[in-house]
């Protein structure tokens, strides 16, 4: 938190510095000055997402020496939280940070760069959209929409979501009414419960009037905020949905292309160290807030029984098999990439991080100890 | 690949941009102009380290406008591969990059920077240190050396280690004669190794000669480039030694602070996005480093028993244990706050990554499929 701060600060100081020495008249670095508009899916304020974006935005004007400046808009305030993709695209705002998947209408390809059921995690996709093929891949999805594409911040892997009831078989979905979006919530679908689709703001009120039985936010710093403990006491695990939901940076092709090379390079590390920064603060908030929800609010933090996790993967399978079926060229492309690259990262993960993982939890002493 | 290669292509086009920009006389930018030394630890050329490096300073160079550029400098050029911190620290170079644990001798406190045994991810550890209150300990630790240290890298889980035999029980590392530096290094003491230190490259001949029994380097990616795989066949995982060493970037005090905030920011954030690339390039080139090892080169890559894994993990505790008791304040007090950010850890990535990646391995079809 103090390294935030910190790093705010600076920012922050940086900014007002050269926004000080741009009252004088023409300073040499003041020709090229400009002020962008950020739109977002995020609630004005979120912690994680929205702060994350902010956090982006104030590095840039730092390193800019103020050349950049950034108005960055909450969900809702001049687009639509879902609109961010067209409204970068039409050059409403010139830059926008939202999910690839929101967009799927707009190409089905886009899924991939966020988080599909059983796909990889916040790790995984990096390297492939770093050094896998996934960027140029990506820039040739988005070049009909006169957009360019960055990664720019994880949530990390995300939980199985919360029910009133327990499930301790696949048949416990059959007549569920759950809000579970997207491709995750096509899974669902597929053993029998319904799915609905709310924004977060909007998921208290029905899940305590019993309108609907389950839902999948996001984990626990984000959902603690909604209260959602106060209705559902069974919080379930993992979040197979969304692995490790990747969060896009876009910008407008032709507000890229007009920039010169120090401020391209400028924005795409400032994106690139945001995906490092947000990730990080969502592994540092998780564990004290699934604490407090667990020893202040009575939750009952359970797995998916390995049954129902084997019938989940079996669903997210056909749906990845019916999405190549009948995928575009560029979907296809897009997916047997990504495919590829899971394969692998399955490979390397499990004698890596799973290995390594699972071996720290075999009993013996250490320092500190651990939370079994 | 290809997207290393335009990253790498837009810096050094921005910077020979900038360069020739500054052979008019006295342009606007050109007052502040400055050539850093970079020391590093790093054989000149090794892919992953140096080359991480190399992109990192180039980037730094492309935000600048060629305000900064750097000379690197690999192992042994200028001076010895473990000297780093010390030509940092007095001016020699104005900055660094190397393992912080490296550097013991000058405080204990540095091993918790990097790795040690049993310890953290690499994603855990970046929560530590970025938003747990890990920089702020740091700052202090290295502050009486005249040194500002950032995360600026990070190679993923390394492998246990090269063996010319199986290990089946802890006794089979009696009398075994094993390369395998620092912490990890006393762990198998305790359990009856002798160890040697020698750097990468001095490796394969003693192995190759039944001098040493055993050794443990990086990962495949690096390995592969030793040659290990043709003196000894298997290759145990995981690496309980270093599961997820960062590497850091280290700026002379004095420099730093003489910088302006601009080029603050530029630094720090090219750390971080360097912290999100070096790890990203290790996971996508392990998958291929590691089935062409199992595939051409008949390669066994085993688990540790069970068994072994707790022989290790006991001995790491007690390790550590020893460590504590015998720290300085300054140590004693990055260990609390590292041992604490590992068990909050250890609760949230059970039930996130861990349970996901375990998740994902259970029997059920998935297009692309897998490698079991």
């Amino acid at each position: 938190m103090t390294e935030r701060r910190k790093f705010l600060k600076t920012a922050a100081l940086a900014g007002a510095g050269a926004l000080a020495a741009s009252a004088f008249p023409k300073p040499a670095l003041a020709q090229d000055k400009m002020r962008w508009r950020v739109v977002t899916s995020w609630p004005r304020g979120l912690p994680g997402l929205f702060t994350g974006v902010e956090r982006l935005c104030a590095n840039i004007t730092a390193m800019s020496q103020g050349r950049m400046e950034f108005e960055v808009y909450g969900a809702g305030e001049i687009v639509p939280a879902l609109e961010c993709f067209q409204a970068v695209s039409d050059g409403t705002a010139e830059m926008g940070h939202d999910a690839a998947y929101y967009h799927i209408g707009k190409t089905k390809a886009a899924a991939f760069f966020t988080a599909v059921p059983f796909g990889m995690t916040a790790n995984e996709l990096n390297a492939w959209v770093y050094y896998g093929g996934g960027q140029e891949l990506w820039d040739e999805a988005y070049a009909p929409f006169g957009l360019k594409g960055f990664l720019a911040g994880n949530t990390g892997a995300q939980m199985g979501g919360w029910f009133r009831k327990e499930i301790n078989s696949p048949e416990d979905f059959r007549s569920l009414k759950m809000r579970i979006p997207g491709q995750g919530g096509q899974v669902m679908e597929r053993l029998g419960a319904t799915t609905v689709l709310l924004s977060g703001r909007d998921i208290f009120q029905p899940l305590q009037s019993n309108a609907i039985d389950a839902a999948e936010w996001v984990g626990p710093w984000n959902d603690m905020a909604l209260n959602l403990h106060l209705v559902a006491k069974y919080y379930y695990y993992p979040g197979f949905q969304e692995p490790g939901p990747a969060l896009q940076l876009t910008v407008n092709k032709g507000k890229w292309d007009a920039l010169p090379a120090d401020l391209q390079a400028i924005i795409a590390t400032a994106a690139s160290a945001e995906n490092d920064r947000m990730i990080a603060e969502y592994n540092a908030r998780s564990p004290a807030a699934l604490r407090e929800l667990v020893e202040q609010h009575g939750v009952q933090v359970k797995p998916y029984p390995q049954e129902v996790l084997i019938a989940l993967g079996t669903a997210s399978g056909e749906l990845m098999r019916e999405i190549l079926d009948s995928a575009d060229d560029i979907t296809r492309r897009v997916a047997n990439s990504f495919l590829a690259a899971r394969r692998d990262a399955m490979l390397w993960t499990r004698i890596s991080d799973q290995a390594f993982t699972n071996a720290r939890r075999l009993s013996f002493p250490y320092p500190g100890g651990d939370t079994p």
